[in-house]
């Protein structure tokens, strides 16, 4: 059972900012402003020795005075750090989000102070140091941004996210951004002094709000304890990670860089498979499998038609589907038939299924319904560069709604046709083979 | 030596259009009013039986009784293809495109048509059947678009695509208008009855408007004979090539699409290596490395440097640099005891040189100077998702500006930045592992 006060992080009723700033360009002041732009909908005391009034909150030297908050987000000197903690701990928070910098990232007196915060910190959960926040949507409009980025999305979806890299949590909202997906909740783990991925994996696990999980993963503190935690989770809903530091020079960078070991990518890989939890192989994949997990969830098997009448393209398809381990089978008999009497003598009906551009148009929908109904799929890989692409498309959306079978999409753009296929919740990637990695990448193994 | 007869495909001074139709949605008259539209600067006569005025210009039943026009464009019904080659023969043209489709794709009597067509075509040259057409920059706004697309760019480039399916030829004119970059020559090889990717490679060679080869290829008919002709082109300038087919179901479907047999991929493997030809992996990689051979050539070696202030996203490129194949030096002592005083004491220095985001910004122009002028480094991967971006990309305009070593770069989106990148023609990718690729790919091997 994951620890209740871990939900202090994500949904408290109160937050306190230490290190508050009247002047804009401090980080102090970013972080202030993020939590009051966001629509947080309970009480904001902004923490700051001069006291005063900061961004139309009274300001207090110390939360003592004022008790009863929940969540402390600590964005001050890192030598000033441990006394916010002790003081925030004193309040009776549940729990503190330490952003500064300058603890065991920096060396041997930054690991000394960053032991002085944990101490300091007592029955209090602490995220950081040296992060970048914590981002939550609270309902309707409201949301806890306590975090430096600028660059949040504002759409409520079902996805989480850990990272244990700050600026990968850039990317992350610029690919949110991009392709206009929704999030649940956003932790930047930084140093991990006390509260780790595995820690919150299982509480997001238990996160009604939360339908799928991904994680940026430069090394794995307690395999043992993240395989049994992890595997709890991903019975019940899906996990994707992209782990850095994959090779020699990048896991000497990824272990000098976050202050702790790395661990040997070939241990991850094993302790992610064991736990169920899905490796994307590049941020790419990492972000195009989230994106298919949030519309369609996990797809249900590897046995994929390649369905197309753009020859070469096709055949892109199905080379990278050999290379990521799905199965290419040929339509089963009756469907096969179906097909020859629906595409032109020439079209090549294997796998990929080409039905050609000479196929007429009229024929698309039921040739498009055979393949999705035959027992030999589990799923498709659709592409189609061509000029017959409506009435194709049309095939598709009907193909899908009617089996509910995943559909990942490689389609040229035409606009009217792209926002039907993005209203039947029909991921598009941005080539056949980034179509087939996603659709891959999201096959529970 | 290249055949000169191959010019007539690119630089006509006049074309003929086999099948020109009145009626719109026929290719006939597709392909006409592309040949009138895309602005072609010389005589343009539609050949129909019926004759009359197409499109303002008036037709004529045969070209024979017209003579002088050096290109043909055939899109007639596959029986009638051979008599309009023979006509195109007799009236003197010195090359023909047949578009048409119904020939060696679609069996036994096609393959008959096939043989045929090229015994009709005399001395005359010919490409396709059941291809795309030929698009070619004339000079100013003048292109011959002798195809059936209908989103070719008008942005006139060195960069010139040879492509074995014509579906592909969409998704490369879609990246080339998504990206902005100009084009000089395109040809759909078709099934190549007559003219095929060594021939074409050959001319593009010579051909002083292209500075750079394209090449979409799923089989190669004479290795011995690409390689050899192939070698004398890329010592002059960078061919890049995505094959497709390279695994068991995607060969058979290469194979069967083309109506020809596809080639071993490791055949083909070995063909480019020893011609000089770089493989891209697929097709992200391909249209990624065109875009960098086209803004900065060839990169120069491959011992780069991973420049960076944001540590995961850094590791992640270092991660794909070395699966590419590239080496990451560490800095030569002197630069690394440079950017030990400008960077912070805790900030990994080897390589990837992650400045971290506690550098002061205005240390940046001269630690990433620093690292531009390192004899260490042929290039460097710039990776930047943090809140610095300003002075940090300033600093990497000046060092590529002063160094001219080639880069690639990953930057969050911040669009006045975006615009001073692309005027320095630095080339700007959709993550860390695309610039790492794109970077590897344009080394010659």
């Amino acid at each position: 059972v994951s620890d209740p006060r871990l939900g202090a992080f994500f949904t408290p009723r109160s937050v306190a900012v230490y290190g508050a700033s009247r002047q804009e360009g401090k980080l102090g002041h970013t972080l202030l402003r993020n939590v009051v732009d966001g629509g947080f909908d309970g009480e904001v005391i902004p923490v700051n020795p001069a006291a005063g009034t900061i961004l139309g909150r009274a300001a207090v030297p110390s939360l003592a005075e004022r008790g009863a908050t929940e969540l402390a987000l600590i964005s001050v000197p890192a030598e000033r750090a441990a006394a916010a903690v002790a003081d925030a701990a004193r309040a009776g928070c549940r729990a503190a989000v330490v952003l500064s910098s300058g603890f065991g990232e920096t060396g041997a007196a930054g690991q000394a102070r960053e032991r002085e915060l944990t101490a300091a910190a007592g029955g209090m959960r602490l995220v950081g140091p040296n992060c970048m926040g914590v981002l939550s949507h609270l309902g309707g409009q409201a949301w806890l941004n306590g975090t430096y980025f600028w660059n949040v999305p504002r759409v409520p979806g079902s996805l989480s996210f850990l990272s244990q890299s700050g600026a990968f949590g850039g990317m992350f909202f610029d690919q949110l951004r991009r392709r206009g997906r929704g999030l649940a909740r956003f932790v930047s783990l930084g140093n991990a002094a006390d509260v780790n991925e595995t820690d919150l994996l299982g509480w997001l696990g238990d996160d009604p709000a939360t339908g799928a999980v991904g994680m940026f993963i430069e090394g794995i503190r307690d395999g043992r304890r993240f395989v049994h935690e992890a595997r709890a989770v991903t019975t019940r809903k899906p996990v994707i990670a992209l782990k850095a530091g994959k090779y020699g020079t990048g896991a000497r960078a990824a272990a000098s860089h976050t202050g702790s070991l790395a661990g040997r990518h070939g241990a991850a890989q094993a302790a992610f498979a064991r736990a169920g939890v899905i490796e994307a192989e590049d941020s790419d994949t990492f972000f195009d499998a989230l994106a298919a997990i949030g519309e369609r969830g996990a797809a249900g098997g590897r046995r994929v038609a390649v369905l197309t009448i753009s020859g070469g393209p096709g055949v892109l398809a199905a080379d990278a589907a050999e290379q990521a381990g799905l199965a290419l089978p040929p339509p089963s008999p009756a469907v096969a038939e179906r097909l020859r009497g629906l595409a032109p003598d020439f079209a090549a009906l294997g796998n990929p299924i080409d039905l050609t551009p000479q196929c007429p148009p009229d024929h698309f929908p039921d040739a498009i319904a055979a393949v999705f109904a035959d027992p030999a799929f589990d799923g498709l890989i659709v592409i189609n560069c061509g000029l017959d692409l409506p009435p194709f498309a049309e095939g598709v959306l009907a193909g899908a709604a009617a089996t509910g079978k995943p559909v990942a999409a490689y389609l040229l753009d035409v606009p009217q046709i792209e926002r039907r296929i993005d209203e039947a919740r029909i991921p598009r990637f941005g080539s056949p083979e980034r179509a087939v990695r996603a659709y891959a990448a999201t096959v529970i193994r």
